[in-house]
């Protein structure tokens, strides 16, 4: 994409209440605009990197069994009644009528709506077990929006909801999805720790929670060092026994920490780092399939009621987290995975016919072999096309100017460590377009 | 994908509702369900018709150099006071007031949050044309919600916007869209006629509709035969001159029609068929960003408001449209283009097996070179499958049984044609696997 054709208003100056680096800089580097209190456009390059975020998201779900589908956003009170969570859900929800003055609500959540579509269609054993999953737009009426996309109004998430017909069977979808969230937290290139979670009013049940490891975490966490030793290996070839393991490990909130009275990890494995929580996992048993009546007949010719989990990842609120673990001074660190482009090109003298010709030839070929490539290609300072390629974070920076080009060189810059090289066109593209 | 492990409630009856038959098929072929009236969940077959739609809408928007990003759903009815829209907007539009007591709407179309985005950020001619646009959901609160997606409520829908410096840039920004549409309609397999709508109260602008062609079309249209002789290689080389013959061809909703004094087409060469209106643009001018301020500095130091258009394309009623130009008394027939999988391969004896065993392996093989196979493993009479794969209406339908394999052979089917032919695993495997 060209720079001269793009829409990437980059900014200096952030409002106030900008209070947290990540919407600082997402506001900077011209990824989101707020266009209401806790809601965001987001903008060219802020989509891209919410659909790669996304995509992540969307093919480990996949690995798992998991089966998409897409649930509306609007949905009616009538099913909320059934659950009897209508009442119960406080003013985060929003509510309103249409215009015939029947009751609706934009979604928080769809534990009621799987639970229907689910229940309208499977009635037999063979159909189990299944988990499906969307990522849909919800709306939380928070009353006090802020620090961006982590904490907004209108924000993307994924959830998913498993049925079983028992509780074996429930645990083992958990555990399916326990494992398929700490793959798809590593592949962003994040730490995540899963924290064993308060099981709330329900009891007995199994939750977590995953927290993104970032110094300006929103609350301590403290964990067994065990969990930073898994690695992308083990959890692409987890069986049954590692992953028992994995669930078991220490995790807790600073909150819940403090009241454990005997601790179980040694104090020289305890670790102790903020996070921000960007998953949560909940086997919840009947809750919902018993409220709203739905049942399937089991093999011996009885019938049951499937026992559900729900599987949440904040999509958008992951765009923050992200950045809140990856960043320095001058902007955004994007790791490779979810980068919106992987090269940025600057042409350092767009008004010099032979630095613009050497710059869009670079353009061409990284195109041609399938590279993304946001190219500056403006007639603008050198200054100010670096200060912009910095703060929007592409892992790479490939820059084209006269004094190289006499010597037959470019030279190319990695955004996370600064290193800068020179090296002749063709060294870079080969480095630029291997795997 | 193994039925046995998918989400697919196929079901013969529908609601007596359900009137026209892109209706009833998508509720038949476990598509869609509703979920409220005139909103529906995509279950997963529907959610992948969707995506191949929204997809190919996608990729002709970026060919026409627009670039892509995402507005939210909630609007502040703010913003609509400000270009004078909130009160002659009528009871379609959904409002609600947040639990701070702001008035709130889910947004109908976006001009409104565009102008206000492109105004904050763009300050000067060169940072001019440009064209946006997002694939977002929309609600209108339709009084009577029918033909499932064709008149539903909460919908997807593509909306673009221009912004030129004057007028003629505007109308080549217009017909860079006009070219775009033919185009996606044609990678869908449509036959689309662009009507030259009324221009409405704003008078003197250019604006056209387009319908997709089908014998279950809502409304008749007249047109120059010209129109159905524009190939798809035409539209891809298609220079201003020919945009400008198009634009120019005589086509006409019925009603319209009847109110030409005399009509410019021959009648040897007037056709009329029935449509289903898919798109509709219109290059509106200065209305909006006159009424809230938007100026760009001019190269010459004056200020102008920017000229601008819109551009919509109904992305879920085109899935309805699809189903009404292309279908049969057995079920729906999808174009390639668009077809959820490409090949149903039906197991015909899943408790025998040698069959298994040659149909699991055939699976395996189709999936390794990439064709998208929905794959009936079920354990279930042969009869039933066969209707489950019409109604459904994959483009081939690969069928392995006990007789075939005995003589060596599998049957292959086309779904458009009904054709069968008898041929060996690796001939079929080599159709199918050719692009």
């Amino acid at each position: 994409m060209r720079l001269s054709r793009y829409f990437l208003p980059v900014t200096k100056e952030t409002p106030a209440d900008a209070q947290i680096v990540s919407h600082k800089l997402m506001l900077r580097a011209g990824l989101i605009r707020q266009t209401a209190a806790g809601i965001y456009a987001w903008l060219p390059l802020g989509l891209r990197v919410l659909n790669r975020i996304e995509q992540i998201v969307r093919e480990e779900q996949d690995k798992a069994g998991a089966i998409e589908l897409l649930m509306p956003t609007v949905q009616s009170a009538d099913l909320w009644r059934e659950s009897g969570r209508y009442d119960a859900y406080g003013p985060e929800m929003l509510r309103f009528k249409d215009r015939h003055e029947r009751e609706m609500l934009y979604g928080p959540t769809n534990e009621e709506m799987i639970t229907i579509l689910f229940r309208d269609a499977v009635k037999s054993y063979r159909d189990l077990p299944r988990t499906l999953y969307h990522i849909q737009w919800k709306f939380r009426d928070e009353v006090r929006p802020r620090f961006g996309v982590m904490r907004g109004r209108e924000f993307l998430m994924k959830d998913a909801y498993s049925f079983d017909l028992d509780e074996e069977g429930l645990r083992r979808s958990y555990e399916a999805m326990f494992v398929a969230y700490l793959r798809t937290f590593a592949r962003m290139g994040l730490q995540a720790v899963p924290v064993r979670a308060p099981t709330g009013p329900i009891g007995g049940n199994l939750s977590h929670e995953f927290h993104v490891l970032a110094e300006t975490g929103e609350s301590a966490v403290y964990y067994d060092a065990a969990l930073e030793d898994v690695t992308h290996e083990e959890l692409l070839s987890a069986d049954a026994s590692t992953i028992a393991r994995l669930t078991d490990l220490y995790a807790m909130e600073a909150e819940e920490h403090e009241k454990v009275t005997e601790c179980p990890v040694p104090a020289d494995r305890l670790r102790t780092r903020r996070g921000i929580e960007v998953g949560h996992i909940f086997a919840f048993g009947t809750k919902y399939s018993a409220s709203m009546g739905m049942t399937v007949q089991t093999s011996d010719g009885g019938n049951v009621h499937p026992h559900m989990g729900s599987y949440g990842i904040g999509v958008s609120r992951l765009m923050g987290a992200i950045i809140e673990a990856s960043h320095d001074d001058n902007g955004i660190v994007w790791p490779e995975a979810v980068a919106p482009y992987r090269v940025g090109l600057i042409n350092m003298r767009a008004d010099d016919g032979n630095v613009t010709s050497a710059a869009d030839d670079i353009y061409g070929r990284l195109q041609q072999a399938g590279v993304d490539t946001l190219y500056d290609d403006r007639d603008e300072r050198g200054g100010a096309k670096f200060a912009t390629m910095d703060v929007i974070g592409l892992p790479w920076q490939l820059i084209v100017g006269p004094k190289g080009l006499e010597k037959g060189v470019v030279e190319l810059k990695r955004r996370a460590t600064g290193e800068r090289e020179e090296l002749s066109v063709e060294s870079a593209l080969a480095r630029l377009t291997a795997a």
